[in-house]
């Protein structure tokens, strides 16, 4: 079963699909590839009207239901870490590789449902989008609800991050700021008429290194916060003591707290330092006293987990639509050199959608 | 007085030389441009025979004397920082630039004695060369001792980096290291499940910030050694715990200390981390016993400091040259955004160095 590129073949089973997803590189910024296989792929299925905004391809039925879903997954991956071609282990069952976990085993599912379900009991939206991976500037939900707020107009929608084939609801929000120290440029070999701005940096080091983590509970779920350093630079020359050096924090937060109330607690936290704001984006409530949510949780198992990561369900939220995580792969796992994914798990995932969006809907209450 | 490229007039003044010279810009592997119009003032000069190598010019008179002096000085100069062109304020007599204390001022004066010295009473090597403000690897001089270590052979050197025209004696070694954490990534949206290795490096400037440097006296001059780090980097993506965070460390030691105790004092100084050398110079002893030194002291003043920086020296004192450091500029003005040099300096090396090289010897006994 070598992994082949395009064009993709949507008669494969899904987790051939999964791999020739793989198989195609398309690190953020680099959608271009896929984002054309993609649209070809779908282009071809008379009972879907495709749509493409850069490299985010949206397809919809148009049969219409009394009711609407979206569901949808993003194309990009973290830069490839030696994790490329897929590699699948036939004796475990487990298929290795950047974007197996997060999240091309997702992407086939859709894929896979929007070649079979010509009828199916909602209307569909399918959503392929470029650029989760990387400030929310480029993500292609993110433009694809400013520039055609139409095409995400839904009764629910299904985000597949992955989440082990289970129900994970609500996410934390994401902020990245730059904490500047600066010194004065002097000459290493009388580094003392000068200030060393790397040196300055310890202290931010080490709040970083000492914070702990405030873990809320929130409808029944546990979340939990996070603040890293995801970046660093600073420097002039081998031989100049440096002027500037530049912390890029990154800051998950519980869905308990505004985009402006974790900003303010990290420039709290980093009193007496230069923070700057790069980046931005709210968390989602669990939001599972909603019917909708409550209708697909029941049809797909009824177990529901707290969502750490910060995924495009928060979008979906903010334009009043109600939304979940669902999607094959273990979270832990993603942006990890060693990421692969159960094939079961993309197996389940794509027989329980189908399940649920075949099955007449006076059957599902 | 506006500063004016190639070609250099050699007949000017040796301040208007100067900014002749700041204003060819030659930052470290860009110095094409400067080392020819260097080449070509000294070709045109009769009484000289000039080399090139690479981007460093030689330039020897050889008329049979008894002694042979080096007259050395680098062509490049640290990054630009806003401070080119040169800028020269007459009220203060201060002239104002990138290069102007370390060190066109001390080239130019070297390239005003080549240009004027028809019959010194020491055969005189002019030594204009590349890459002094980087990794050794480059450095022209050492290349040249390299190549062509004939073109060396001397009774006395004087490297005429900024010293407030003072002689200065020895100088200090260098080395650079690499001090390496290293982590396991993960999503920073469970940032748990990952090491981050930036916040590993806090430890390692928290040391940097609480070094206390050692001041030895050596032949009644102190030293001050230095440790510092000059360069920072580490970071994957934005949401991605990094693995790796790397921290460019400068060691600046006495000359008491070789480069082998200097790099076991810096591995012992960050015990616990990954510690790699990446580029090392040993430092040279004041050397104020030998005849030479003393005879070249006592002829322009007799005051004597030591010096902080690594110079070439060393690369003389390897070579069983003994040398000195002698030129205009405060050498605390090095590599600052506002380096400048007191013209009166410059003029002061260049009369009393054409003093010493124009009175018959028995006189300077």
């Amino acid at each position: 079963m070598p992994g082949s590129t395009t064009p993709l073949d949507l008669t494969a089973d899904v987790v051939t699909l999964t791999r020739q997803l793989v198989d195609i590189e398309s690190v953020s910024r680099h959608e271009q590839e896929i984002a054309d296989a993609v649209e070809a792929a779908l282009q071809a299925l008379p009972h879907l009207s495709v749509t493409r905004r850069g490299h985010t391809i949206v397809a919809r039925t148009d049969l219409g239901r009394r009711s609407r879903v979206v569901i949808a997954g993003h194309l990009d991956t973290v830069p490839v870490n030696d994790n490329l071609p897929s590699r699948y282990d036939e004796a475990t069952g487990i298929l290795h590789g950047l974007g197996t976990c997060d999240m091309k085993g997702g992407d086939a599912v859709i894929l896979r449902l929007a070649a079979t379900l010509t009828e199916p009991v909602h209307d569909i939206t399918y959503v392929l989008y470029e650029a989760e991976e990387i400030e929310a500037v480029h993500n292609g939900l993110r433009l694809l609800g400013e520039s055609d707020p139409d095409l995400l107009v839904a009764d629910f929608a299904i985000l597949m991050e992955p989440s082990n084939a289970g129900v994970e609801a609500g996410c934390q929000g994401t902020l990245r700021v730059e904490v500047r120290t600066r010194g004065e440029r002097a000459h290493s070999a009388r580094s003392w008429r000068g200030v060393n701005a790397i040196h300055g940096a310890a202290e931010v080091l080490d709040r970083l290194a000492a914070y702990d983590a405030r873990r809320p509970v929130i409808d029944g779920l546990e979340y939990h916060e996070g603040l890293n350093a995801v970046g660093i630079r600073g420097g002039v020359a081998g031989n100049v003591i440096p002027d500037e050096c530049v912390v890029t924090v990154n800051h998950r937060f519980a869905p308990d707290r505004s985009e402006a109330e974790a900003l303010a607690f990290v420039e709290e936290f980093f009193a007496g330092f230069e923070v700057t704001l790069t980046d931005s984006a709210p968390g989602a409530l669990p939001g599972l006293d909603r019917p909708a949510a409550k209708a697909f949780v029941e049809a797909v198992g009824g177990q529901v987990a707290p969502k750490f990561g910060w995924t495009d369900v928060a979008r979906f939220t903010v334009l009043g639509v109600p939304a979940v995580n669902y999607g094959p792969g273990d979270p832990l796992l993603a942006h990890k050199q060693d990421e692969h994914v159960e094939v079961a798990q993309i197996i389940r995932c794509e027989q329980q959608l189908r399940t649920w969006l075949t099955t007449p809907q006076e059957e599902q209450a």
